[in-house]
């Protein structure tokens, strides 16, 4: 595809959050060409669509569609005629606008009647209403219309009307929601197609109407095949915008100028697989190479202590700031003691993830594409020039190679503190870095894994935890050396209760997670004892063999089994207020993260010396 | 019934947010007689079930259930097997909890096959086993049951496994969600009736396992016909308690305390009409008598401007108090500036509200017996003793008798002014207050003013607001006297946002809406100006007649109409922080708010002087 025709990115208002003016100002400000105004947006407007129209002139946006117009087609004579000056008062407003082409929905009103013929004709006469202002009108098939609800039925009643100044508006979520096949598509003469409307979706089991009306999602944070879909349209030739019309919940009350990013970013990467080389590719990722946590003065003796009674020796002091590099065969932490000018919750946070890329450089210039922060650095002069970026929830990502021999390692910024190694316990590395996320921040947090890190999200799912229900969702490569799990409370987590951390954690990988829960017991890990009824009910549920059973009692090591392998864990308890570790053994492929038993460590959590 | 008949109050521990420690104590406190342990808490509690069942004993509660036992019956035998060992394990749990009676949920198991004898056939085993050992099985249709999903085809199974140890349970849930008709309920014989599981619901088109999973309520709180189903119940002659099971994704993580209170308040409700005398009878309310405002001292002259903009007359002083007295007709509101231990958002807010009630005395006697937490007052020597006490949200509400000759009238407690009346602007009393409710408050409000108050819940409805969904629902009594709108953010409001109030308003009626706006205008009141575009929007969707927009337009007068009247309506700008007033006219009988124009009086006050 050559520059001329790479698509225009749009925005519908409704979106975002905000007045009208908030909205527009966030649009321009990610980059976005075009916006459709959304009709409760100008009407809650104090400015004039004329003041308006010249607003979006200013920001360099085009308005590129006027909606909804609802309920017009297939109706008696007399509701017909009233339709006809409604629409022209809406003519109007879409002249000082500037705005060429309005979305008509397929009707949902009781007034109107099954008629194709009817429906035809009244939106043929429309279009003529329209043409005569130099206007068009983009009929579109809502997946709950009372008589027109599929893409294929909207065409045929645009087929059949056959004007110049009509044509239909396609919409994903109208389309995939149904379950439609696509392939239809083809048939439409790209000019003929007015306009064409994207949104991703979760699968729901749930009425469309509420589906579409609430849980739309940017392409890339749900289930739907966006890029095959615009792949059908374009090859139409359809010339247009592609442009995000999402309904959201959580959107609707975020800021609009973080959710104008990541809808920008949404259609970067939508565009990745059509479009070829307009993003730097991903290169391959191989693991963590560390995990960063910053701590205050009173939580570092204690992250300090928790590490070396989990066999971690203090192997390295960074050359210029005060933070220690702790380490177990490849599982390593850095303890970085540094004044923070914005703490969250606690005294310990994780800071940083750093993850093992075949090309760092060439992951933060992706990532960099993809709009991402990229986060400044303060490097000394023989430091290594780390890259990094920031996640959604402010974590930084920083790309790496740890190998001895690799030129510009992060680990030649620290040097020996000639400790003698601790004899290890038995963790080999690290398994996942586990972060919760601001509740605003959750699907944005899975699409920029996905798209700038290349990872894969897996389905979202839900548990109800003692303190309110979580979701969780978790992101991987392709070859599960780089985990991320991504956790939310769906609506808020137990304010009343004191002492629930708003917890984040790093897990650690072990050959033998039994063995290694026994060696740090010895050592006075601060592990977290699991209670007793839970190795009942374990016992009920899976039966696992009375030794393995008495083995993981004794050892407070929790236990999983499902279709792809069993899983043993066990925790410490939250140390400095917010952070804990997890050593974790997966047997015969197992790919969760022991879900069903987060309720038991939530709860002893609450409950660490009960 | 005598008192002897009384049924017991039972509740299930996933109706509580918390460990089950806290779920314990917040049942017991609110005056529970008996739980249903879910397992899950259980699983999580380090207690053992022996100690539970003692932490009980010593609560005064007796642990009624224990649930849920799934996916049981009608399998091969290799998995009955199995699953009667599971259910030994849970019959050693039962045996240490002292629960008499497991739940046994119908079969959504792939391994189950659809075979009404092989399911009573293995239930009756499990019976024998539950019987040997003291125990008896209470067997549950779900509605989204694999084979069973209703009430009778549990039933029809029970009787014939024909066990003594067998019974139904039934949950109104699972019932009226399916539209199942209750009165087939009349011919099982009440003592084969093991358990009674209540909970109410709003109507929700969705699938019914999310329904019931997310967005179950207390009794009285949703749409179903409680009292009727209970009554049926309790015409079989069924002893056992009436206990709540309610998952709510809002109760999850609520206070337990105050959730427990909530649950309580709506059985005690709901017994009402089934029981007769056991709550004082709710006396009429014939209106609002004031409404008060707290106001620090930068907003007491900003509020007092205000009112006497809107044609307010300062009429009273407390004798011994910081309060105002404002008056115009029958509205009427004070201003209280005495310091605040805990204000709540900005500098004014609707601290109490007061209602007409023809027996004071027994409506605070009626909130009493409804754990309303009545409100210590201190009284000067020679003032009327307000009885009052507080809703949900922190409001103090005041029941008194306004008129002149009323004995003990709050009038007493203010000594005139002797300021010269304010020629009025028709302003002619009060239509509603309107109070955004905490979060985790809404659900419990609604049931509060319909019991406490006797007040009739409207249907809940959500708009999409500028920054974010808006949830709202009235309440009001038959007469349409006194009108409650409560209103709450659906899951956050633009915290983004600088200057987006979280509002309470005060709406006083008015015969003539439009010459009330001419005449404060007239005045100086500081009026929320409504943007054009709203006008051209009305003249497009409503096309009032030309005359009635232009001055519609003029006097930023909103106007709504539906089936049952039009509305004119206008506001004042957010005063002192968080409080604005609305006059409004109700035209042939009229019933709603206005709600389609709350949006743009949202954006609105953003921009008040856009």
């Amino acid at each position: 595809m050559s520059t001329a025709e790479i698509p225009r990115h749009g925005i519908a208002t409704v979106c975002l959050s905000g007045t009208l003016e908030d909205k527009l100002t966030a649009a321009a400000a990610a980059g976005f060409d075009g916006v459709e105004i959304f009709e409760n947006d100008l009407v809650c407007s104090p400015a004039s669509p004329a003041r308006i129209g010249g607003l979006c002139a200013e920001l360099g946006l085009s308005v590129d569609l006027y909606q909804p117009f609802r309920d017009f087609e297939a109706v008696p004579p007399d509701v017909l005629a009233a339709n006809l000056r409604r629409a022209e008062r809406k003519f109007d407003v879409m002249e000082q606008l500037g705005a060429d082409t309005m979305l008509v929905c397929s009707t949902v009103s009781p007034d109107a009647v099954d008629d194709d013929d009817l429906a035809a004709e009244q939106l043929h006469l429309l279009a003529e209403r329209a043409a005569a202002r130099g206007l068009r009108i983009a009929y579109e098939a809502l997946a709950w219309g009372r008589f027109v609800d599929t893409y294929d039925h909207s065409w045929r009643i645009v087929r059949r009307a056959d004007h110049p100044a009509l044509g239909v508006c396609l919409d994903s979520f109208h389309v995939l929601s149904r379950g439609s096949d696509p392939a239809g598509i083809r048939v439409i003469p790209g000019e003929k197609i007015f306009f064409l409307q994207l949104a991703d979706a979760p699968k729901l089991h749930m009425d469309v109407l509420q589906w579409s009306r609430h849980h739309r999602l940017f392409p890339g944070q749900g289930s739907f095949d966006l890029a095959g879909f615009v792949g059908t349209v374009l090859g139409t030739g359809y010339a247009g915008p592609l442009s995000l019309e999402v309904f959201n919940d959580v959107f609707r009350q975020a800021d609009p100028r973080r959710a104008a990013v990541d809808a920008m970013r949404s259609l970067l990467a939508l565009r990745e697989p059509l479009d070829g080389d307009t993003l730097p590719p991903a290169p391959e990722l191989s693991g963590h190479a560390f995990t960063e946590l910053a701590v205050d003065e009173a939580a570092e003796p204690v992250l300090a202590g928790a590490l070396g009674a989990l066999g971690f020796t203090h192997t390295g002091r960074h050359r210029s700031k005060p933070v220690q590099l702790w380490e177990q065969r490849d599982a390593r932490i850095l303890l970085n003691s540094a004044p923070r000018e914005h703490a969250r919750d606690g005294g310990a946070d994780v800071t940083a993830l750093a993850v093992e890329s075949s090309d760092p450089v060439a992951s933060a210039r992706r990532a960099e594409s993809l709009l991402s922060p990229v986060l400044p650095r303060e490097t000394g002069a023989d430091e290594a020039a780390l890259s990094s970026v920031a996640a959604p929830d402010g974590t930084a990502v920083f790309f790496c190679r740890t190998g001895e021999a690799a030129p510009g390692s992060w680990r030649e910024d620290f040097s020996p503190t000639g400790n003698a190694t601790v004899a290890g316990t038995g963790i080999t590395g690290t398994d996942h870095v586990s972060l919760t996320q601001p509740f605003d921040n959750f699907d944005e947090a899975a699409l920029f894994y996905r798209s700038v890190l290349g990872l894969r999200p897996e389905q979202a799912t839900e548990f109800a935890a003692p303190f309110g229900l979580v979701r969780s969702r978790a992101v991987s490569d392709d070859s599960a050396r780089v985990r991320i799990a991504l956790t939310v409370a769906r609506l808020r987590r137990g304010d009343w209760a004191p002492r629930v951390p708003s917890p984040q954690h790093v897990a650690f990988t072990s050959d033998d997670a039994i063995a290694c829960a026994a060696a740090l017991r010895e050592r006075g890990a601060p592990l977290l004892e699991i209670p007793g009824n839970y190795y009942d009910d374990l016992d009920a549920r899976l039966a696992p063999p009375g030794e393995l059973l008495a083995t993981l009692r004794e050892h407070s090591v929790l236990y999983d089994r499902d279709e792809t392998g069993a899983f043993l864990h066990f925790y410490t308890d939250v140390l400095g207020g917010r952070v804990f570790f997890e050593v974790v053994q997966r047997l015969d492929g197992y790919t969760g993260y022991g879900a069903n038993n987060a309720p038991v460590r939530m709860a002893a959590h609450r409950h660490p010396h009960a």
